[in-house]
């Protein structure tokens, strides 16, 4: 999951909120019901999206926009789709500037000589072979930073040391990670030779996060790190006894455009194809791990619901399983999709995306002016022994929904306990061995009720005609 | 804290169990034990240890053995040893050939591309610049690659996947470990390239475990490395599709010979000050982590004991902390102040070294062939209160005692639980953040009770003639 330097298409989510139109959706029938809780309890048992995740890890692993590993996600996802029985498989171009991100070091030259551990922030650019020595300047918050007096910042490495507390919604994300994705042209503004944060990350592991970063146009791009939080603490340590030099190297750099595709899989609709439920996760990871909880689990979810569906009656419309390239790049791949599809936004139906872990789904909220709709209740009913409780009016439906959001899409959020998610996220520690294979079949089953019941009852979940 | 092979002078400790007379001590008196009861509540109260810890790690950091990081590390102990007020602080020369770690990556060639997390070994050659390339043969156990067929080792990378089990007496780490310390010759003896093996660790982190291994004379020496847990788990899910290839670079070496030295701080006994009680920790660490569980922790917690009873009436025995050097490649240091001081032996009371983490103390152990001896009932009933239970007669009283075992010397164990301390042994996520300074008070209060009360009783604690 990004978050990043938010564009005018994607804030307009956030201020079209309240004017979406109210559901024109039925209920589903007695048999309908009653169907769900079968593909429920049946989805709780399969141990189907573990074993494509296992697939996903272990048989492609890292997968970062642009690098190898992309290329041959793109491939085992089409042969996934394939080999599960999708009735349409088939990859839409995505194209962007790919990022390497190459050696990254750096030490404590003085006054207490020691290396920590750091890693490049995703777009920063290169210290130069030659690297980088300054004094740190430091500030407890990017707020912090951005009051600095340029004279104070001029020459220096900054070093925002905030910590991102730690939430089941992952509440804090949106304050931290600021220091992340606008750190560098704030800093770079003021003169800074450079930033390194504290990882935007809630564990105590030796491992740095990465993540996207931007820089701002007409500003000077600075190198942009981030540092474990036990190197963080270890900083704020040696500055409690004055001054310290940091030494940085970093050889990331940009690239030439690169094509990647947005994979699709299709369940066709028995009665209206061309109405589609839009699931899925993003098929892009960054670099360190394996991409197993961002967002291999996302991606194994949602395959997983759709095949399970599959496997008994079609429901009317057709759900359409979306893996999205170049999300952690900043919603490349979705922005792209939200682009091809704009013509047919209509026959979007509605949908949501998996991508905030492997965390059980304890809450769902729906895009709706009315607190109270027939078929929400109907789907907490269903919904309710799976620990699952009725939600808010509220859905933004994750990141890769956000541009089809902007085009009028309705979406449901289907909210995952995110507790644990931030000591993963971004780092090499987001392996298989993360992943509880009994949290992520309660997703399935989720998903699957969900995926069911939205593409079997007649009538829309509103839409907002403005865009 | 190491395991390793044993010489035949160490593994002599574990013959003479058994042999050693019963103690000739005394019991303290009623205010003696008033006394310890007060010293025991003021260290719980002290922050001092977690004070010292935070010096070290903070200011030197990882310190092995022949780095810049040890010199520092001696300079740093004799400076604080002098700061905290100790009547006498002497350094005693140590030598050992130093290794230096160097470059070290690892690869999956085929038949899914994917780097891996590994660390050289302690000792291990290098791989030379351009590496090795080989297939995996795969072990579950070390007793698995000793009953190996050459034919079916020879040329290949040996993994052994045995996972160490948790416990809170590390009662598994023995076991585990032969892959670690032999693995390499077991394997060069059959002909292998190259041993990768399962980090020895309790934890899921994406950060591999080193420590020492040894080459056994005329056998091939090959390079040995550890991966992490989850690279180890990845590594098993893609051999259960068929054969693997490794790709192994590392440019470690062992090199010229380094002086180094056992840091000693003393505080003067009152009335037998020639008859001394040792405690200590090691002062070295590995290069990955900043050392502050192994074995800052028992630096910390040594130093500050013996400083909070020199604050009050002295007792009537030397209380010598010993910070030994060089105990990670061998107990090197150790061996060294055995010999400058054997002829000493008997002046050397009894002793205690703390080198298993900073969790609390729950029992203690001491070295009798009596299973009752009233001082130590005595003793259990000061440390009650800290939750230390009473243990049994079979104290080896830590690695760094073992060459004065040997000689015939007394020991304690105050055993720490050391549930989590396989999750960071030997890591970069030995850091300070993992040291919980309650606990870490619990410990310095339970070695103030027991440096003060064997320094002050009379009679002494049994002592094997025969050595």
């Amino acid at each position: 999951m990004i978050k990043k330097f938010l564009t005018t298409e994607v804030m307009s989510v956030f201020f079209i909120l309240g004017t979406t139109v109210s559901f024109a959706a039925d209920t589903l029938s007695e048999s309908e019901v009653k169907y769900a809780k079968i593909l429920r309890d049946k989805a709780l048992k399969s141990d189907l999206a573990y074993s494509i995740l296992e697939s996903l890890t272990t048989e492609v692993g890292p997968r970062m926009a642009g690098t190898p590993g992309d290329e041959r996600g793109v491939i085992w996802a089409e042969k996934k789709f394939k080999e599960l029985g999708f009735d349409k498989v088939y990859k839409e171009p995505v194209t962007f500037d790919r990022w390497t991100r190459g050696i990254e070091q750096a030490e404590i030259i003085s006054p207490f000589p020691q290396n920590i551990m750091i890693t490049a922030l995703g777009n920063s650019i290169g210290t130069g072979e030659e690297g980088i020595r300054a004094p740190i300047v430091h500030f407890e918050t990017f707020d912090d930073l951005t009051k600095a007096e340029a004279g104070d910042v001029k020459g220096k490495i900054v070093f925002i040391s905030y910590k991102m507390g730690k939430t089941r919604d992952g509440s804090d994300y949106g304050k931290a990670v600021q220091a992340r994705s606008k750190g560098a042209s704030v800093a770079g503004e003021k003169g800074a030779k450079a930033i390194v944060i504290r990882s935007i990350g809630t564990d105590s592991d030796r491992l740095p996060h990465t993540g996207n970063m931007n820089y701002l146009e007409n500003v000077p791009k600075i190198p942009a790190a981030a540092m474990s939080n036990p190197d963080a603490d270890l900083l704020l340590n040696m500055l409690k006894r004055g001054s310290v030099e940091l030494g940085l190297k970093m050889t990331s750099s940009p690239g030439k455009p690169y094509t990647s595709y947005n994979v699709i899989g299709e369940i066709k609709g028995s009665e209206k194809p061309e109405e589609v439920i839009v699931i899925g996760g993003h098929l892009d990871s960054w670099d360190l791990g394996t991409g197993a909880v961002d967002d291999g689990a996302g991606v194994a979810i949602t395959m997983a619901a759709a095949k399970l569906i599959a496997e008994g009656k079609r429901p009317k419309r057709t759900i359409r399983v979306v893996l999205w390239a170049a999300e952690e790049i900043g919603l490349i791949g979705a922005r792209a999709y939200a682009k091809a599809h704009k013509d047919e936004i209509k026959q979007h139906i509605t949908g949501a995306e998996s991508d905030f872990g492997a965390g059980p789904i304890w809450s769902f909220d729906w895009s709706s002016t009315n607190e109270e709709e027939p078929i929400v209740d109907q789907l907490a009913d269903i919904l309710k022994p799976l620990g699952v409780e009725k939600g808010k009016a509220k859905a933004t439906g994750g990141p890769d929904l956000w541009p089809l959001r902007a085009l009028g899409m309705s979406t449901f959020s289907l909210r995952q306990d995110g507790t644990d998610y931030f000591d993963l996220h971004h780092t090499a520690n987001d392996t298989l061995d993360k992943v509880d294979p009994i949290h992520l079949a309660q997703n399935v089953a989720v998903y699957t009720v969900f995926a069911y019941s939205v593409a079997q009852v007649d009538g829309d979940f509103g839409f907002d005609n403005k865009y």
